[in-house]
């Protein structure tokens, strides 16, 4: 089967959200909207390449999903409102079935968080999805990596380390890098995680005006809390053992590979965030009322340091600190 | 030589222009910026990838540029004013001189047309460059595809074919696609069409209030002009020998195979619009006094077909009508 690239873009074009404020979304040379007055633009792009971000076997309904949720994320930790996305499509191939799973995983997250797609391109080449994505927050709220203050409380959402394990787990069972294998039933919570990652959007939302800086776990936790106190100009004691683990993860992992894989696994696509102490029960309210785990997991000091220390207080060195693509 | 993907980073942080609705751009999870009040945003994505959108051995400056200057021209084509813009780059291996090469040519182009870089990755994977834009246009101006109108004048900027010129001269002399040989001094002009378009932003802003509907010559001006009419609802007379030519063109092709190349050819970035027949003598004279060339190719009909005729009125029939990706 195949179909041209008019088509492919007609197929998606079918497919997509609609919201009011799209002048005119997918089908010119560009899309035309109408920003909300009186708010900034916050504007995200992140690419996935097929062998590098996701497992070659990955399901297309997954790599749709991701491609937006690892953006969406991004907007999550500057506290934006999502609202539209452009998605630029490489291919090695014209293929109706993949580009309809693909678009089902992608929708289904949009439809979750009332993104609208509106622009775009498909194009051949090796396997790889961009996607940009723009929503709005009200100026001078947005949570910024540069607002952490010394005795700020750190706090993190979720689990850690998840994602990371999936990733670990592929790699041992993979003869090759192009294995096909599906993961066993102990892997699937792990394997979840990596492959359609939760991007904190309501909590994002909720942490403007409480928290003071945020970050997504993309990279790695010590990686991005790194980003977060460079920009700040301070430093953090983190407990090594606070960090949240998954019950699968507990499961599958001794204490040593656990601690690892939660403070230098990538791809969690959890927040990291600041807050002062004050605000300590406004967010364990809003943790029971949402469903949303957040978890203590330490302190910003003045000290442009960060100390990692152990549940015992001895300090913990990290082997890693982060995914590097081109370390 | 090697640098980690947050020197890469920093060292395009270091090289980008400034805009003052610009509230924060590159390095945190997202960009902030300030839309002007009572207009609407445009915005355009495409990518290009290596051995698809331009030869292998092209130099880093001109894909720089060429990423660039794609998008800008999907701008043009709406009569917008670009504005800001974000990067996705995916290479196979960190190297600084390469990456200096490539911001020297998008960031050349970036200054002529006051485009700040405010965000994107760097990614391991093969060479691929994706590049998002946005401008501005006021309500109810934008050019669309879906404005053309019986009686309409046909019009286009500039030289067609050259761009598929050079690409048709480096196949014939490329013994196979991984070529490196340099474009000898005849092919030079051509050569340059297709490493260096030229977005004809200035062109698209005058337009606005003045041609109905228009487009930017991508895929072909056959298959351009057609996606023009079918949003349109109306047909076309075109004049196959009204396209202008380059001289370098008319020096290396014959009229067979450059009717071919003119109509059918992509890559070129000139903008094909419609504009009322009153004014021509507006069209006239903006041409002269912008220096850039506009030559009247056919007229737009009531019925939806497309007439192609040459310069003694008979009908002319195209064998191919433009660049498909996935043909």
């Amino acid at each position: 089967m195949s179909a041209g690239e008019f088509d492919l873009i007609a197929r998606i074009r079918a497919r997509v959200a609609q919201r009011e404020d799209v002048v005119l979304g997918i089908g010119d040379d560009a899309a035309l909207v109408q920003p909300p007055p009186g708010r900034h633009l916050v504007i995200a792009m992140d690419t996935l390449n097929a062998g590098v971000h996701f497992p070659p076997e990955t399901s297309p309904a997954d790599i749709g999903w991701k491609a937006l949720a690892v953006n969406l994320s991004d907007l999550a930790a500057m506290g934006a409102e999502p609202a539209w996305c452009t998605l630029s499509l490489s291919l090695p191939h014209s293929d109706p079935i993949w580009l309809d799973a693909f678009i089902d995983g992608f929708s289904e997250l949009a439809a979750q968080h009332r993104v609208a797609l509106i622009g775009g391109d498909t194009t051949r080449g090796p396997l790889s999805v961009c996607v940009t994505v723009h929503g709005f927050v009200a100026p001078d709220r947005a949570l910024r990596r540069d607002a952490a203050r010394a005795g700020d409380d750190l706090w993190v959402t979720g689990t850690l380390g998840d994602a990371a394990a999936a990733l670990a787990q592929w790699r041992a069972a993979a003869p090759g890098e192009a294995s096909s294998q599906e993961p066993d039933e102990a892997a699937r919570p792990l394997r979840s995680r990596l492959d359609r990652p939760t991007p904190r959007v309501s909590t994002g939302l909720r942490l403007v005006g409480v928290a003071h800086a945020a970050i997504d776990v993309s990279d790695g936790l010590l990686a991005d809390l790194g980003h977060v106190l460079r920009a700040s100009g301070v430093g953090a004691e983190l407990d090594i053992d606070a960090l949240p683990a998954s019950p699968a993860l507990l499961a599958a992992f001794g204490t040593d590979e656990r601690r690892v894989l939660q403070s230098s696994g990538g791809d969690d696509y959890e927040l990291c965030f600041s807050a002062p102490v004050a605000v300590r029960e406004t967010l364990a309210r809003f943790s029971t009322d949402s469903d949303t785990p957040l978890t203590r997991i330490g302190r910003v000091i003045a000290d442009p340091e960060l100390r990692i220390v152990d549940r015992d207080g001895r300090p913990w060195q990290a082997g890693r600190t982060g995914y590097d693509h081109f370390a």
